[in-house]
C-alpha cells in the first residue's frame, strides 16, 4: 500500500466561529498545523510569544500579522516567514470573505 | 523590522528544461525545499530511496507518483503525503500544460 494522500482544503466546515488548529504531523522534531481562519483576529492587546520557531506559509486566502515594532506583513498566497521564538506577534485581520488557511511549521 | 516574507508562487523561470530544486529553510532538524517541475517525471527504472522521510505537498499543478508495489498516487492542489525513508517511490508525470510546484520537508 502506499502511502496515505490527503488534503489541506479539504474537511473545511460552512461556519468557523472559532479559529480551528489541526496537527498534520507530528515529529519529534517539529509538527506541522493547519490553521483555518475567517475574519479573525488577535484580541486588543494580544501577544504570540512562543516558545518555538514558527515557518508559516498562507496558503489560501488573505492576512495581515503584526508585530512588536508596529510593522505589519501584508499576506497573500503563497507567502511564507519564519517568526522566530518569542518575536511577539498577533494577527491583525484576517479576510471575512474567504477561508485563510495556513501551514504552520512549528520548531 | 519585522521578518522577511516571500512568495513560493516567485521567481519561477519562463522555461523549466530541469527541474528546480531550492532549499526554503534549513535547520538542524529538517529542510523544507520547492521543487519546480514541469513535465519531468523520473527516468526509466529510476527510483528514490531515500535517508530521510519526506513530507510532500503539492501546491499548483497535477503529477502523479508511483511506488514499488505499482500503486499510484494520482496528486492534485493540496494533496500531501508522508514517504518514509527508503520506501521507493519515483515521479510518474507532472503536468505538462502547467508548472508543478511541490514543498517538501526532509527529516
Amino acid at each position: 500500500m502506499p502511502p496515505g494522500v490527503k488534503n489541506l482544503y479539504a474537511n473545511i466546515p460552512d461556519k468557523i466561529p472559532e479559529e480551528i488548529f489541526e496537527d498534520i504531523l507530528r515529529s519529534d522534531k517539529f509538527r506541522i498545523e493547519r490553521i483555518i481562519s475567517k475574519g479573525h483576529k488577535s484580541p486588543e492587546g494580544f501577544w504570540y510569544d512562543q516558545d518555538e520557531n514558527e515557518f508559516v506559509l498562507l496558503l489560501r486566502g488573505e492576512a495581515k500579522l503584526g508585530f512588536e515594532d508596529g510593522s505589519i506583513a501584508d499576506l497573500k498566497e503563497g507567502d511564507y516567514l519564519v517568526i522566530p521564538a518569542h518575536l511577539k506577534h498577533r494577527v491583525e485581520s484576517t479576510s471575512e470573505e474567504t477561508e485563510t488557511i495556513w501551514l504552520a511549521i512549528f520548531y
